[in-house]
């Protein structure tokens, strides 16, 4: 099936807006199986929207059309599509039902321009738009499809998900896509692909799709199944499969961050934490606090960045910042554990680095950092270099520490990483 | 002038990238004068670009091609266009060169591929491409204009400010622009837009171009000029003039953080500042950290999220907790004052709130805010509130409790606010 997009809006060409709509809808219709041919974003004028869609079924079965379907006087897809395809303006009576209790549910009043947009093409199927009050209109003639959707985008997407998608695997042989993912920290992108590159024969094998989707510290691999979601608990244990062979890296299922998984972890078993930080300046801290109810488990933080501080607050001894530093394991680990008692948590973490630009030795580049946590029992300290960048380290470091957390409180071994 | 863009790359159809190069030119076209009247995406293929070429050029004067001009065999625009315009390819020399230079600065090895990107179209102009090795280039025939160019945002970005616009501005009456921005922090937009419509109304009277540009707590103001920068010193008294009205909230020029600002403020006195946070939880301190260098005047702070490390770390009074609880002035400025003294700085900055979604209560609900500073000489609280978004509600009070600190620290009156 040949696709093909219709954008329409002076916003776009004039760079206002960037078009997301067309980028959307071409991953979601080429991954359903959908060949796009060309997207096209022309201005809101009557002559050059009915040109364009004579043009455009020259090429294309099926033409998506989005934006001009607000209220205002400028909007005139609705208006130009009625005379393109031969047909008059109705009111659409549940379309109008639906836009009084938008109005209401909202305290807003209802304007003219408001009923206006229940009236609808006669000949079209409409499409319903939970999010919005301008619907969605479906438009058959001659064995070419024209579907026109509202540009705001969560508006359009609504629709594709509940009235576009459905109508089009019924009638076409559309594939019927299902994802799940799972995230991991603390191995890049190519390393991870290396260490699963026979899971990943399998995978494919079994004619499921994979994605690595990386960003900074962490990478998100994502499964999708063509059949739907008849494949669920196959793609479950598969994943499965990769937790067990590397449960220091796999943290979560979905969307979910690291800061969140933590604040699960703290309220399963009854933790308290707290930070001691130098390098990270309380961006550790920051990322616990932005999960909501934090402080039921976080109690607090020291941010030690000068010396004087290390040893004033968190009982770090002068001794060892004068002998290595305060970049050294020592002084990590003294941090960690001065937090512990200052504090009074379970669990606390420090961070001791130099994040950059300035500030590297031979001996302690830019992007050493050390990264302490101490429990009651056990204090663990590890070393990295994150590079160069100092914004990028801060942000490892973070995701780092919130890992090693997590393997400590549940016991996975992390000696080998 | 009607101008049109043609972007190509099968990347662009299935959305694996999202067009901006078409909103950029979009933007910079039509803010200089011209009218852009078609964006069209289409795939790497070679009728249907010559296809496109043609309508567009029924439809406009000069034509924006980008993509398509890798060293890969997908990349075809270059031998299309040497068709469509009759003409064959010739070793560029001044291309070549900068080509060897490229490899031989980044160590890596020229490969075929890489000389016949020097190849090119004999009938056109070349357009030097500093950041890349794909050139751009210029066709013109009746009297219709065909600029191809490279689709690498900042390749595309650098040749058409570096060759394109001039030869633009050299041919056709186009505009010259000229922008400079202020930053304010504290107003909102459409209270500032208040606030000054008289100096609106003299800037649009002066036939300069006003944007407002917000984002969540601050306010950027540009001004620009249509001929170019004769008139920059006109443009500076202007906004010169807004900050002897506010210095209150102007509190920088052109590109630049609060927490940067605040650097300078504090190089600039020789200031030693730290925080005691609550309801921020580090997220001021990281804000302050992720300036380099920040270590010079930012000693550090404690994280008081629960009540117990407040009384204990920052000598915060039991009975000022339990008779007016801890979102309160009383509790604030012990904090700053308690900080003070603890972290051995000149400027203590304390914030304690209820960030939400959840602990508000009637008298002090979701949003609500107490922001204190201490000098050696002055405690300043003073209360907000953010609304009901627990990280707008703590980027919000980070902006706002850096802007107070400049005022402060600059003896502005703040007590009209």
């Amino acid at each position: 099936m040949r696709a093909e997009l219709l954008s329409i809006g002076d916003e776009l060409l004039i760079g206002q807006t960037i078009n997301t709509n067309a980028s959307w809808l071409g991953k979601e219709l080429s991954s359903r199986g959908m060949r796009i041919v060309q997207v096209t974003t022309i201005s809101d004028d009557s002559d050059i929207i009915k040109t364009s869609i004579d043009q455009a079924f020259e090429r294309c079965d099926i033409l998506f059309v989005t934006g001009g379907l607000g209220p205002t006087k400028d909007d005139i897809t609705k208006h130009t599509l009625c005379d393109y395809f031969n047909t008059t303006l109705e009111i659409h009576l549940p379309t109008l039902q639906r836009i009084e209790v938008f109005f209401s549910k909202r305290n807003r009043p209802m304007l003219d321009v408001n009923i206006r947009q229940a009236e609808l093409p006669k000949s079209c199927e409409i499409l319903e738009n939970v999010n919005g009050t301008a619907a969605g209109m479906w438009f058959e003639r001659n064995g070419k499809i024209l579907i026109s959707m509202p540009g705001v985008p969560y508006e359009m997407k609504g629709i594709m998900s509940e009235q576009v998608f459905p109508r089009l695997r019924e009638r076409f042989d559309l594939k019927s896509l299902y994802h799940h993912t799972i995230l991991l920290q603390g191995i890049g992108e190519s390393f991870l692909a290396e260490r699963i590159s026979d899971w990943e024969n399998k995978v494919r094998d079994l004619g499921l799709g994979l994605a690595y989707l990386p960003s900074p510290g962490m990478v998100k691999l994502r499964l999708t199944s063509y059949e739907g979601v008849q494949r669920e608990a196959e793609i479950f244990s598969l994943f499965k499969e990769l937790e067990d062979r590397m449960p220091e890296y796999v943290f979560a299922h979905g969307e979910i961050t690291l800061a969140e998984k933590i604040g699960e972890l703290c309220r399963a078993n009854g933790l308290h934490i707290g930070t001691v930080e130098s390098c990270t300046g309380g961006a550790l801290a920051a990322s616990l606090v932005s999960v909501p109810g934090s402080s039921d488990y976080f109690l607090g933080s020291l941010l030690t960045y000068s010396n004087d501080l290390k040893v004033k607050l968190a009982d770090v001894s002068t001794n060892s910042i004068e002998s290595v530093g305060a970049v050294s394991e020592e002084v990590a680990s003294e941090m960690s554990k001065g937090g512990l008692n200052k504090l009074g948590v379970d669990y606390c973490i420090s961070t001791t680095g130099v994040a950059g630009p300035n500030g590297g030795t031979d001996l302690k580049p830019v992007g050493s950092v050390w990264i302490s946590i101490s429990s009651r029992t056990q204090t663990i300290s590890k070393f990295y270099n994150f590079g160069d960048n100092r914004e990028r380290n801060i942000q490892m470091t973070v995701l780092t520490a919130l890992n090693l957390l997590r393997c400590m409180i549940l016991k996975i071994n992390i000696e080998k990483k």
